[in-house]
């Protein structure tokens, strides 16, 4: 069995974001060697996600009106997680969104339909974040 | 280590349905030959969804009544994913009920408690889709 | 490759409640032997959740707050589930946080964050429930 491990960064310089990162994790694929397996792509911050979903910019502005309803940033005092912190509401949307995708490897590539996409989702930005890509086969 | 890989294909007469996909994926395993592994079972439409839960028919329709609270299909002009699509809200139901589970091999079944199911939560049918089993293992 | 099997259990005196898991998978990975590969770990019970986040009281009570708000448990008739059983705003808040996380294994670590933990939510305690460890690599 083969395993590779590889972090991605990212500082986005707004509080929320979406991150296309599916050419990053095609390419530490690549580097794993690996043919037959599979990939785990999962934040390592608890105030962001990462998620499958299309590539088109007004369905991204659904997700995130849509997680502002959900969970409102504002008042940052309808929250007990804040005090020190402004950032409840970045835990709560990450749950919605998930920390995770778990991806089949076959024949050396990303085994997607044609329209599926892994994205980053950043929930509480402006400051160094990271991203985990895990791959397991062989 | 082994592999295996195989995709259902479904095509629902209506736009949103839950179909009980425990059985397929049983003989997936059994095809695999994989006694202790993982089971990776994902839609590959970003308008579905695979998950686990009870088999019970009021609980299903309690799971429909309550997506569309939280993400309601029409008007379909509040999305902005909507113009030439009417399937924005298929994309947040999906992302609630999410893309995957991961489910254990063990001595060559699935690693189940008592009530779980597997199950494909349309969000957008009337229309060819497809989810992937995929299995390793040895 | 090496696979693990262990079953971790949960009687909570209380409808609902969150208890930190990561010290337990922690020794079930090292029980394992595993280096490099993955952990999964899953409520077998389809009315409690495995999920990673902070260990901050304040962001627990929020999420109570969050989920009791996004699927109230009362009155109990709103549920179509709801009848012989009492438990279906259950099913609904397991979905919301989550079956499961899939969590890399590098050099014999759980591959975390600073500040992830994992943890069990029950959402119909006073019972007898458990959650599934199974950890594959070499």
């Amino acid at each position: 069995m083969k395993s590779y491990r590889k972090e991605l960064f990212f500082h986005l310089p707004t509080r929320r974001g979406i991150v296309n990162i599916t050419r990053q994790v095609e390419a530490a694929l690549k580097e794993s060697g690996v043919k037959e397996g599979l990939v785990l792509v999962n934040a390592m911050n608890i105030t962001a996600s990462v998620f499958i979903n299309d590539e088109e910019s007004g369905l991204h502005q659904d997700f995130e009106d849509w997680l502002e309803k959900l969970a409102p940033e504002k008042p940052y005092s309808r929250y007990r997680h804040n005090g020190y912190e402004d950032n409840a509401d970045a835990h709560l949307k990450r749950t919605v969104m998930g920390r995770e995708v778990v991806v089949a490897v076959t024949e050396g590539k990303l085994d997607f339909g044609t329209w599926e996409q892994i994205f980053y989702f950043e929930f509480d930005g402006k400051r160094d974040k990271h991203a985990l890509v895990k791959i397991i086969g062989e």
